[in-house]
């Protein structure tokens, strides 16, 4: 499928329920902070503007946090003990999700930063495999 | 296309650039805090029990709040004027949108909370029609 | 009204009141982070210590982030659809305010701080030739 | 000088200087938050609405706390020791506006939001008679 | 060692150190919110006072967010691969505190607040066991 | 008693009580921030990684932002007239403290970290002297 065939697509086609207290959730939160990033680093690294590499340390900062604070969500808000037996490696996968953030932090190596991107992408996946986007997001309209 | 296969497709199949700092942008952000108030507002009124819904209405408080943030980044930080050119009504509907969050704080209406979401629905379909998708967001690997 | 008078006038005629929720608003909150904005832009060029530059930049950031804040809440919370009909450029003005914060995070050149504040005073200009002094402050006792 | 004199008066007139980091202070800041949650009290009285009513009681919360924050910041960061020279009771007026504004969170008596206002008042008027406004605000271009 | 002996032990015995980012952690920032959360629960059941109910439930909504920041913090920043290696129901314990510290947001049941305690104290444990205080906390001078 | 013999004491012995809103307080909250501020200062010291070192000032900037909040919390929420009946200098402690607090942002000099350290033991050593521990803490089950 083409990328304008896809983004023409319906986002969600059928009306989410949920039976918890602020049941939305989806790991493009965490994702699109992940995504700020991966860009502020390469702009770093593009750069030689000490002015711009400063504001890129500060904001990344920022934008890791945010990382962290939307994979705990996912961790402990949307994941249940029935998603822990079948995905044996949730507890682990998500935990290196967040020292991953952690190390994007600390560095401007852009390696390190698409590593994020990948282990939030395999929480995506869990969410998707144990139903989340039929019982978490609401249908466009 | 089927539920199944919309969430089997890629979500996207390009290298995304941009070139402003911080250039990630997607209105699911604010979508994504909009949907909490609709479910919030909808637990609201199938409940009786008052400490249930007190709580309702102090967090729809904080997720409308989120909502605006998405919203007021969306008009302040993405649009350009070249989108304004194109959509003459692009600064009514982020400030009908805005004003819609602050009455969903104000209401257990559904319809209101509904008509929130086909707001930023909206804002949705200007960002998708001037590149938004393949500009701001990275593709997944 | 000159600029000079307005200063002069009393900031609060009457008993305020409001029929909205927290009907309380004033571009000074805006002018008072964006005059800090103006003071870490000027004492960061009148610096060579790099320890300050670094804070100017990292605290800078934060003060126009809730200068953008505050523009937003006069653009989507003060003011209504008869504002707009008086004042055409409103959206516009507005607009351009935010983006200009946006910009006053990214560079250390003192006018565009002064423009900054110049985009304000004209928001307050609209404020106070709409009522808002005496509809939106309580008077000093 | 008179509390109307003090009104009248320009509010900046001379170009502001500092030197110290973020030397921009006004006591308006605490006095916007508290005029705010002056008003709640009002409207929660004037109700008989009960989502109303809770959303008052949740919104006072964060006010008065940005109250506190804004009294605190005046207390520690704008006044010096010579200040407290001059008015030795600077700590007890700020010490008891904080307190008061921790009462405004628990009562729904307007006369205890009426205090508020009137102890930053008193802020206020040791600001300007310091010196306050020339010192630490911009003068309008 | 028993729990009364761990009490009257020394907090911090030697000048710790780090050799990481913000290397400072203690589970009594975690239980500080959480003990914050039982007396709210407890004075809710106390008082027949609605005001007073209404702010119960908005303020422990906050302080167990914050509860469920500082279990997060201690999960992911604190402990790592060899201390789950010693303690293999980490995760689990971590998980169940999280989750524990959501349903105390929903409840005004004093024994799931005092739930939370216990689960904050298994993870204080763990930092004890595994050198947590000299390693993390500065000796008192 | 001897600050080494403080620190053997158990920390809570007796259940708490409070007749105020919120009445958990722990002069730790602040030390916590402190030390974190300490050992940032020193590991700005020993490092020559330019990244490190604009990170080790940005983070110090909200780790020193947060010391403040918590000494402010002591300051106008725990203590009553009656403490400063018995500790005449306390406004002065906490209001050193704040402002020790401001330099720490300011500076890389590990001397100054170590006074606001010191500052906030003594305004630990007032709430101890108060009943602080007993009145405010929890005991462990």
């Amino acid at each position: 499928m083409s990328r304008v065939t896809r983004w023409l697509a319906p986002r969600a086609v059928a009306h989410a329920h949920c039976d918890i207290p602020c049941g939305v959730y989806d790991p493009q939160q965490a994702r699109i902070e992940a995504e700020s990033c991966y860009k502020i680093v390469q702009k770093y690294n593009d750069s030689t503007d000490d002015v711009f590499r400063t504001r890129c340390l500060a904001v990344k900062e920022e934008r890791a946090e945010l990382t962290k604070h939307h994979i705990d969500v996912m961790w402990h808000d949307y994941f249940k003990p029935e998603h822990v037996a079948r995905f044996p490696d949730l507890h682990d996968v998500c935990w290196k999700a967040s020292k991953q953030a952690s190390l994007v932090k600390r560095t401007v190596d852009l390696g390190e930063a698409q590593k994020l991107l990948d282990l939030i992408d395999r929480i995506d996946m869990m969410w998707r495999e144990t139903g989340g986007p039929a019982a978490t997001r609401l249908a466009a309209g």
